[in-house]
């Protein structure tokens, strides 16, 4: 079978953060599959056929591009971010998984990329500078029960945290659930940031603690990033201080 | 005060996984830093300056970093896949705040990268696509019962796990121990994956199970993955499986 599928992350949104692997297989593929915003970002060219979806269809839209490739084209399937984390990669396994026999021997590759939460804690400082959690608060596709399990877990281990999918306009309430949970079980003083649409136009952050912060600012653009006991701010003149989570443990400064 | 540093993400090796924003920052330095292996990858100029260190010196290196930014160089702190992540954006960060008042007015960015669980997880399929821990098995610079507490929590919340520094020649023990607790907590036939050197010469993954594993593998240039309870394989004809963690959580399929 002579057709091949890539899942493409395409990193946060600007060029600079698109890795060269990334941009060379887009200049490959004969045809691209992805959520629209991030179909949009790429060039079109005559002899490349984009098929933009919707959201919430990743497991139609993969199992659509792996019949493509069976049929001999090579398709590039794009993520936001690295295809690896809560993108595209997992929904391609998913559907190859599901899918005829055939599609086991297709030449499939996840290209990595840089994820939102390393974004995010580039512009900090080092925010995830020890041990962390990563966890989508999305309970479309998991009980809420397993996300409280999951953020408690993650208090009883003093992790730092990287929570992706905190709300979205058809479900609100998730970030400001972990947020009750978070400040039941860790100082008030706690650093959270919200890390919005980080690299591109419209980007923001807030910076501010546990018990000061709105949840109800996160959309599903925005990354946010909690942190551990140690976790502490480096105030820096007439600029937003730095984050720093220490790499070790005893460390006040 | 003219200078800047930037820590700069080189990515887990190969030219093809370094950032656009990288590869330029290295090309507008005066001052490149970091630990030997890392600062080779840097090619040659005559107006680059290459400053290689030891491994475990990483805050005198920053000092000595943010101390030649202060007068006036532009400096590039190098670390290899992404500074955020058991890397030198913390180190930086630290001697930020216990050097001298001035260092806080320099100009200093983080630039992300593509990091070694990225790369590893990109090589496996989706091995990270649920929520999972990012973990470092150093005790230099934590104790072990941190280490032990955390592995114990990652459990309670079934997170897929990813173990940086893993052993060392100096400190074999530590994923022996960490085996011993994982396996005391998950299932036998749980995939785990050892993956040395990825987009390196010398590459090589070993895919297995929590039981049958040999810990004794790992090295300091391996990075190990721990899959959660709904991790499964996707056999392929010929190839390696590939490795799964579906987004959802009932998901047998």
């Amino acid at each position: 079978m002579s057709g091949a599928l890539y899942v493409i992350g395409l990193g946060p949104g600007p060029a600079d953060w698109l890795t060269p692997e990334a941009s060379e297989a887009l200049e490959r593929v004969t045809d691209v599959f992805g959520y629209g915003p991030y179909v949009e970002r790429i060039a079109p060219r005559p002899d490349l056929t984009l098929h933009a979806s919707d959201n919430r269809v990743e497991l139609d839209r993969a199992s659509a591009a792996l019949a493509l490739a069976a049929s001999g084209r090579r398709v590039g399937v794009v993520s936001g971010g690295d295809p690896g984390v809560f993108a595209m990669a997992a929904a391609v396994m998913e559907a190859l998984e599901r899918g005829p026999d055939t599609w086991r021997g297709l030449d499939v590759a996840v290209l990595p990329g840089v994820s939102a939460m390393q974004a995010a804690a580039a512009r900090l400082g080092a925010p995830l500078g020890g041990d962390f959690c990563v966890m989508s608060l999305s309970d479309n596709l998991k009980p809420w029960a397993l996300i409280e399990r999951r953020l408690i877990a993650a208090c009883d281990g003093d992790f730092a945290l990287a929570l992706y999918n905190p709300a979205s306009r058809a479900r609100p309430q998730p970030i400001h659930d972990a947020f009750r949970i978070l400040r039941e079980r860790r100082p008030a003083e706690t650093p959270a940031a919200f890390a919005r649409a980080i690299g591109r136009a419209d980007e923001a952050i807030t910076l501010t603690t546990l018990a000061e912060a709105d949840p109800g600012i996160a959309d599903m653009s925005t990354l946010v990033l909690i942190g551990a006991s140690t976790t502490r701010l480096i105030a820096r003149p007439g600029q937003r201080p730095f984050v720093l989570t220490p790499r070790s443990y005893e460390a006040a400064p």
